[in-house]
């Protein structure tokens, strides 16, 4: 594959920290321009407050950030985005006008009619959108949207269920980890001995993305998925590794041992494809009675953390349903895993680069 | 109510400690035989290692241990068993049989067909299997079971939506403290960091005594309630209170609005009778967005812990379901508290003392 | 005990919170005005996000909150102030000038010359201050301060040894607990799982106060104690209590036995003066290996949270020193509680009131 | 080096796990017989409930567990020994008897006169015990100790101080793991939300351990270092890695400077040997206020978890005293990381194989 170079809006938060810690040794993918709005000047290294148990790369540490900015980019092939949402809707516009393929984390455009929403083995014909949003827009570059961090898990494991069986109906609870709110996130006061049983917003967005992802890209827009769900969304005193139980129920009959080899077997394009940031399974499912466990199955997979971890699959009620618990993690697979492989992805078939 | 004198089987653990702390100034009950199988001999205060943050009750922790033995309990009105299952199984047929009324938290024989599985606000008429229990065991006494803590709480809030609406099918995930698994119970080591997926034979225990709770006493046993449960039970690092969300389908349309209503006015005959240990509101519905929460709501409620605490009542999927959450205190409400109410409910009815 | 009237400042924070749940039913005094920035005009029980597991006071969750004004204060005899420091830099003066007595847990004036830095049993002659207080500010009413929260329970227990065996060097080890950084305070990703082995100019403070407090007053100003500190301060993933282990060397020998003895028949004003925010046992010490705990002995004492609990008395190295752990409950008695008991023994002094 | 052949005692608990995992891919070492008392004939996969959030090694997994007996281990050139202090004390001998260099974690023998107590930087010579040790008992084998998890990482930290400075005087507060208590070791409900002052045996533990190691060997036995110790050791609620704060008195005047330059400069045997799980910095000291922190530094150094992190490293009381806090991953370098280090060290001495 071609070298890429790479932006990164947002570097220095949590989220942004994460791009900079997965694209250390990138095969083809080099981080070139940092850029943070209050740090602009300092040196990364400086600037990050860097939260995550692994040393901060060398090279990154010595960047100067820069003012976030398009012209700060030039060069770039792409810019992945790191920015909170608000922030996300005032900058990313400007730099898709400005020629650059932005690939964003951000939730405000996620639902907007022609930005593909991609999980890159679930949906990746969602790229054609981007034609029309070219046209649409005028915009010279393009945006993509990778989804939530409760999303991605959960519609990886709803795909081959989906394809396979006709998934009908879903309820889903969710116990997210506190990493999931970025940071400062959740006080230690509200969590420690606790459980939030409420995340602002969320299961709207489990329930909107979703159906998105799982729905049909044509003629310029995504007619979703016709799929009931039930959500619930929880936060627990956990650092990382979002699990979910999932009660399911199909159209016709299905077995668990059907379901397990569905969701055993399923593949995407970037495991087709051998993107460097595929995991070899993007969904393993454990046969012992208490996986997966966020602390213990969270690094799971060929490329730790993109692997999706799947246990109990069991009876739920009668013939037609199915009932599983599934973990992934958050801020990998949920997050900058999830962007950096849609830019492989991309870059795969010749949307990157010039 | 004229005075009675309890025993209590099973004193020293975790569970026992409960009953010592929460009879130490109970109007009409007296602890006066604390018995416990390889401390007796010693004082309650050096036996138990004493678990909860309040001061060991006095007069308790200066009464000598006895050895588990009907003998021991000679004069007791009635006797508390808070024995681990197997000891239970053993040792509380004896006593039923020297003409103790034995009242237990221990799983051993809630699903026997004579023995009343009883949460005094939802099935008080259950009582009436104890006289075929006496009559096919030929027990001058009696054995009366308070159900699994994940259950006390959800078939609480379970009840006043099956009257009124026809509860047809109900998904329930739990999220458990880990006060739940007794002395020593769970490792930190296994769940510092971590949710635990799977509770050992917890949602068989979940299904099966929420229908018989629910079901009709006649004829000397119980019809189970015909409702369709599926339950996903997971372990959280919280120390006290249980978390449930629920989601519920109906055979005709229900609203919120309605259904918190239901909720609300839930009342049953330990508040028609003003037994010491009702609260004034069997269920509290809160409407903040994040409520209930283990740590800030476990003792709600006029009698601290007795009170389940719902909130987050909202649509489910179409007209005919809703969803909620719901939390209990585990060793209180799903405990020693529905232990001694019922104990109260019994003395009330006339079923003890001579 | 005469009726006062107080008023709160910073009454919506976690801080003031306490102050809120402890005045609830005080024999004494009533707090008549609520006072808070942002939140002036609504209705106390909305403008607060109330922490505690304890029901929010019905009175107090109807009372309007006014703006931070010392003519909203009229006609109070005294004013807590549980503002942030710089907050109450600015405004606590003003309140002193239009002649309130201010009690306050802020460090901002804690070091002043003039601040008389308070703990009832500890130091009750260091009010004497005010008198050149007024003198020099030309104020009419005043500024009491509280200590830190990890001083309070240290110098409790430093207080007998210094005065019964010449206290010369104390090397402290602090284990604090979260909500000693308040409200949102300390992220939960960053404590987590974690220790943080650092509080900003906490080990400065707890080493100034200390000698503050454990000095001479006369003069109008106060001789600091000469008194050795080594302290390092750690922030541990607990909801209440302040945990330190305590090394001793003294210019004599003492021993253990010896030691115990004076915590023990520690005893101050406000033991003598029976207030009622006084535990009947200002320090209670604790003789099994594995005492005092954050979650066991928080709530200590007969006045719950107020009592300093020592445990594991023992040897330092040679017949000159010993070494001890302590606990204390940071928001009670190192907080409102002992600010409280600080106006209860200035009113039955005759400093408050007209 | 040339290949050595392993057996591993007590393979099934957590301590064992430790080997098996880094030993996987160890240049010269290979782990050929995994022994375990009550697992013996299962496959190691299904005996060992892998603690670890990385996967069991796949050919560990496979290998037959053995019964614990130096039949079993034949052909091996070292045995290292995980189990538990009791069993160790009874089994280890009879390895050492049957010609085995045994290398130990347990606390058994660590304090036996003829019993090298190793940590390869610190006092590599210790090994010359061994010589009279074989005199003494007419093993074959032998038996070398590696220290307690919170003795390793506080004496690598006194060694450059007590060479450089004269050190003379130390007040150490631990804040341990729960690892280190082994599995299951603390229960969740006795050390959520809470602090555990007091490991029982722990502080002598450190203390005598502490002065053996930084002792010197001469005619068959250690005489021990003249160092005065003050020790507080507590469990806190983190998975892995012990923070300990140190006060420390030297005779003469010191820096924290040059005590920085100390610490950063110092290395060992293991480091000019390039031993493989040598870390090029056995201690690394920070600068920033607030590390290190367990969470964030337990992985630290070139071989992750077996190098010191150090800061906070700064004046005490007066000219002849600093203080600092320092972390060590208990179970890597307090543990298996040490001992493998020391069978590289017997290696190079040529003190190992046949």
């Amino acid at each position: 594959m071609k070298q890429l170079t790479a932006g990164l809006l947002g570097s220095t938060g949590a989220v942004g920290q994460r791009y900079v810690a997965m694209l250390d040794d990138h095969p083809f993918i080099r981080l070139e321009t940092l850029m943070g709005g209050e740090s602009a000047g300092k040196m990364y290294g400086e600037a990050a407050r860097w939260l995550s148990p692994t040393e901060i790369p060398r090279a990154a540490a010595r960047m100067k950030v820069r003012s976030t900015s398009p012209e700060n980019a030039k060069g770039c092939d792409l810019v992945f985005s790191a920015l909170p949402s608000e922030a996300a809707e005032r900058v990313e516009p400007r730099f898709a006008k400005a020629g650059f393929n932005v690939i964003t984390e951000a939730s405000a455009r996620r639902m907007d009619e022609h930005v593909p929403l991609i999980i890159p083995e679930v949906n990746p014909s969602h790229l054609s959108l981007l034609d029309v949003q070219r046209k649409r827009t005028g915009w010279r570059g393009s945006i993509v949207a990778t989804p939530n961090c409760t999303v991605t898990g959960l519609t990886m494991v709803m795909k081959p269920l989906l394809g396979r069986f006709k998934l009908r109906k879903v309820v889903v609870t969710s116990m997210q980890a506190i990493s999931g709110a970025g940071f400062p996130g959740v006080p230690s006061l509200l969590i420690t001995d606790n459980v939030i049983p409420y995340i602002k917003n969320e299961e709207e967005k489990v329930a909107d993305e979703s159906r998105k992802i799982l729905g049909v890209a044509a003629g310029g827009s995504v007619s979703p998925a016709n799929l009931e769900l039930a959500i619930s969304c929880n936060r627990v005193p956990v650092v990382d590794g979002h699990l979910e139980t999932l009660y399911a129920e199909f159209s016709g009959a299905v077995t668990p041992a059907a379901a397990t080899k569905a969701l055993t077997r399923f593949r995407g394009a970037p495991q087709e494809l051998h993107l460097p940031t595929a995991p070899e399974h993007p969904i393993i499912v454990r046969t012992e009675h208490d996986r997966p466990q966020p602390r213990l199955d969270r690094f799971a997979g060929s490329v730790p953390g993109m692997s999706v971890v799947v246990g109990r699959v069991r009876n739920g009620i009668g013939r037609n349903s199915i009932q599983l618990t599934l973990l992934s993690h958050n801020t990998i697979r949920g997050g900058a895993g999830t962007a950096i492989l849609t830019a492989e992805l991309m870059a795969a078939q010749g949307r990157l680069g010039r």
